[in-house]
């Protein structure tokens, strides 16, 4: 098989493998948190003194914090493992963006970067393959990340006309650490070959910017 | 794209969709336990009353035992993740069965179906496609589940030589409730034939049973 065919699955494991990664974080801390709690109300009943709430509740709220940030992480899994339903459908982007970045967070972490989506001020919708864009998205993080300084800031820009997305700009953008060379790094990079083959087949184009990367959508 | 090119995203978002909605419910119990607990804290302490702690001991029995439920899933769907880095494998049949049969325990239960897998004496290994074998075995339930009527135990017995596998046997038991032709229902079944293409890939050919189906690895 040749890359372009164990994309899909690659991405989707890479993306399912960080994700269970992540819950398992967030399990851990509700275990930790549901032991000390237990190890207090034990305390209060071997010594028979008065259990004082204030730890109990302290104990409460980082549960809570965990199972609302477990809930965002495995709902937008869920979404995210539905787009392998349907090979073609009409794709809102920057949902698909928004939820992308959620379930990548950990890997951009990882990476030193941080990850942003400009204000847009219309829904913009794309009719494609949803799983090949998310992977080509995906690819395009990864093709920045190898290219980039720790403490870079990549921010997703989509323009578009009455509705339809036409560009999806993804700048890098770094005071303290610049890279001057972004578009000869690109340009020489292995990654950035994957990422224009796979954005071939849903008739995309790539090109390096000195500041990162533009995707364009042919109509 | 054919039925075979989109096989493993199709089988990763299914098993991907199931697992998370499993751990949405593990995380909607730890939220309701723990927002009991906080509502036993607040009456103590707006009564001025003791806190009784065998209810919060209970709270946190519920909690852990989540914990402990959303671990074997997440972790489980970690090394299922990881399947994909690798397009052949040399693997542990029994292991990845046992795991694909925790990740697919939901869509089980959905089907009225228990799934089993019959004691086996040594570690069968086979080199194969590792997700490929995972999509076939979780087809191969599929394919029976559409035949057989709820109730019905499935149960997976494993056959080989020296360390190496050469069938699997997957036969239906249900004793108040079974399907006479099982060989007749499988063989007219499209879904069958997907099961039989899906094999081809890994050299492996599916035949009915009477109460199943066979599944023969050529060497």
């Amino acid at each position: 098989m040749n890359s372009q065919e164990t994309l899909k699955p690659k991405f989707f494991g890479k993306i399912t493998a960080s994700v269970s990664h992540e819950m398992q974080n967030v399990l851990a801390i509700i275990k930790e948190s549901a032991g000390l709690m237990e190890d207090l109300l034990m305390m209060a009943e071997r010594q028979g003194g008065d259990i004082t709430p204030e730890r109990l509740f302290s104990c409460l709220a980082t549960i809570k914090k965990q199972v609302t940030r477990g809930t965002e992480i495995t709902s937008s899994l869920n979404s995210f493992a539905h787009t392998a339903d349907h090979e073609t459908e009409t794709t809102d982007i920057i949902e698909i963006t928004t939820r992308l970045l959620i379930l990548t967070d950990r890997l951009a972490r990882n990476a030193g970067m941080e990850m942003a989506i400009a204000p847009c001020h219309e829904a913009l919708k794309l009719k494609t393959d949803p799983l090949q864009i998310q992977a080509c998205l995906h690819l395009a993080m990864e093709c920045l990340f190898t290219c980039l300084n720790p403490g870079t800031i990549v921010t997703f820009k989509f323009n578009g006309r009455e509705g339809l997305l036409s560009e999806i700009e993804i700048t890098a953008s770094n005071k303290e650490n610049p890279v001057d060379d972004i578009r000869d790094r690109l340009s020489s990079s292995s990654m950035f070959t994957n990422l224009t083959d796979a954005l071939e087949k849903i008739n995309t184009t790539a090109s390096p910017l000195t500041s990162g990367l533009l995707l364009t959508f042919k109509k």
